[in-house]
């Protein structure tokens, strides 16, 4: 068993000193409960309701000389852990990047730059090109997406197909209209990515309502039944969210003697899938 | 604004007349109502857990000759409605399929074939070869796919990018271990279909135990936002549900002056989907 982690944090847009204070706080509690995988939200370092592009320029880093990655190797070497969390990535081609790290004690092991851009996040940030990568740690293969990736299930399908036993997604959820006593969709969408695939699913969202933005505080830590094993939280507090995970239930796709989630699937007649929509 | 109605009802296994007779009843209770479409369970004539393919083979009837959509065409015509159900269908070919016609006044408009077969079903069943129908009504596009095929996503994803604005869903959804207090997985997954599509999805659900089995009882009518407008009914009771829904606003993709539902999609990066798994 593996005791995952997610961390829903309140960043204070333009302070990432500030923030990743916050984030050494969260990734101390899980830890002190064991936890060997972290996850924090979304643009943790930066914030997320940027002004301008400049703004949001000013507070980018690049990855391989980002006082936020060298933060969370530093906290993952002490811990005896693994991080994923969100910052603001100024890419070595100059452009601004919504991107998320998988950091281990010796450092980065995946970068993995939102494909899926929400809203004006178009206006700032150059959407990836990639898959989400899928990173085989000792306790399981792990993979990396973000926020609204979350609502594309052939974004959750890839890393599934590639043999990801968890997803991790780094969220920052807005608020939107919810009908009394249903859980909101974005919530609904990372548990169906769950159970479709037969994976673990761990969202980190924030919270702290910032310029005039509240949040669904939604993080959550999803078992491949599709059923939260923690949360989700649903309240605008920080919190630590722990569940410990057999990561290997992920491995056995058998659903009953006659099926198999992926096996069952047909690609040979998903092919308008990929054909250019 | 159009009527959409689904009959939960509950079979009877090898007693296709009397579960006609429980069809047109609740046929004509959705009628009553207004319903322009009513959606009827999956293998609704013929019953589910059959003891032998034989005694599927002796409740089959061929789609052009079927009492079951003549019934169907009788009901549709005096009602002014279409109704969409799945019936026990021997093929031209001789073969047994799981399968569903969409049927007005003036006969059936679509025959759909179950592409994912569950459990034993494919010890009697074969599984379809071809995507699901969408068919243009006057009120709106309607496709049609069968209980286990809402659990991928590719399969809802393909009448959505061919413009259906509702997605009918014949079940018989056996009842599985839930955690208290959280909705069923299944009906978690139809919500995701409608939410990252952007369509209605109508569900009409079975009850009844049948030789031991026993069944979620869900017929939920969604929306195109992945909440419910009508159910689940999560009990073992027959029942009409009916929702007023606003077809039309599944034409419309935007969810912000940024955002497009399937326009957003990243078709190019998706090839692995639709590459043999």
């Amino acid at each position: 068993m593996t005791v995952i982690a997610v961390a829903q944090l309140a960043p204070v847009i333009g302070d990432p000193e500030q923030n990743r204070r916050a984030a050494a706080g969260a990734v101390g509690e899980a830890v002190s409960a064991g936890a060997e995988l972290v996850v924090l939200p979304e643009l943790c370092d930066s914030g997320y309701v940027f002004d301008s592009e400049q703004e949001a320029r000013r507070l980018a880093t690049p990855a391989d000389d980002s006082p936020t990655l060298r933060q969370w190797q530093d906290l993952a070497a002490a811990g005896r852990t693994v991080i994923i969390g969100g910052f603001c990535e100024l890419g070595g081609d100059g452009r601004l990047y919504n991107s998320a790290a998988l950091v281990g004690a010796s450092g980065t092991l995946a970068l993995y730059r939102k494909a899926h851009l929400w809203d004006r996040e178009g206006l700032v940030f150059t959407p990836g090109g990639a898959a989400p990568p899928v990173v085989s740690l000792p306790f399981g293969r792990v993979a990396v997406v973000i926020c609204y990736d979350l609502e594309f299930p052939e974004w959750a399908r890839l890393p599934a197909l590639d043999g990801a036993d968890l997803i991790a997604a780094p969220v920052n959820w807005p608020a939107a209209p919810c009908p009394p006593g249903e859980r909101p969709a974005e919530v609904v969408k990372a548990q169906a990515d769950a159970s479709v695939n037969g994976v673990f699913v761990a969202v980190a969202d924030r919270c702290g309502t910032e310029r005039g933005v509240d949040w669904i505080g939604g993080s959550v830590i999803i078992g491949p039944d599709g059923y939260p094993l923690a949360g989700p939280v649903l309240a605008d507090r920080p919190a630590v969210l722990l569940a410990d995970c057999d990561l290997a239930r992920a491995r056995d796709k058998r659903l009953n003697d006659h099926n198999d989630l992926l096996a069952d699937r047909r690609p040979e007649l998903y092919s308008p899938v990929t054909s250019g929509g």
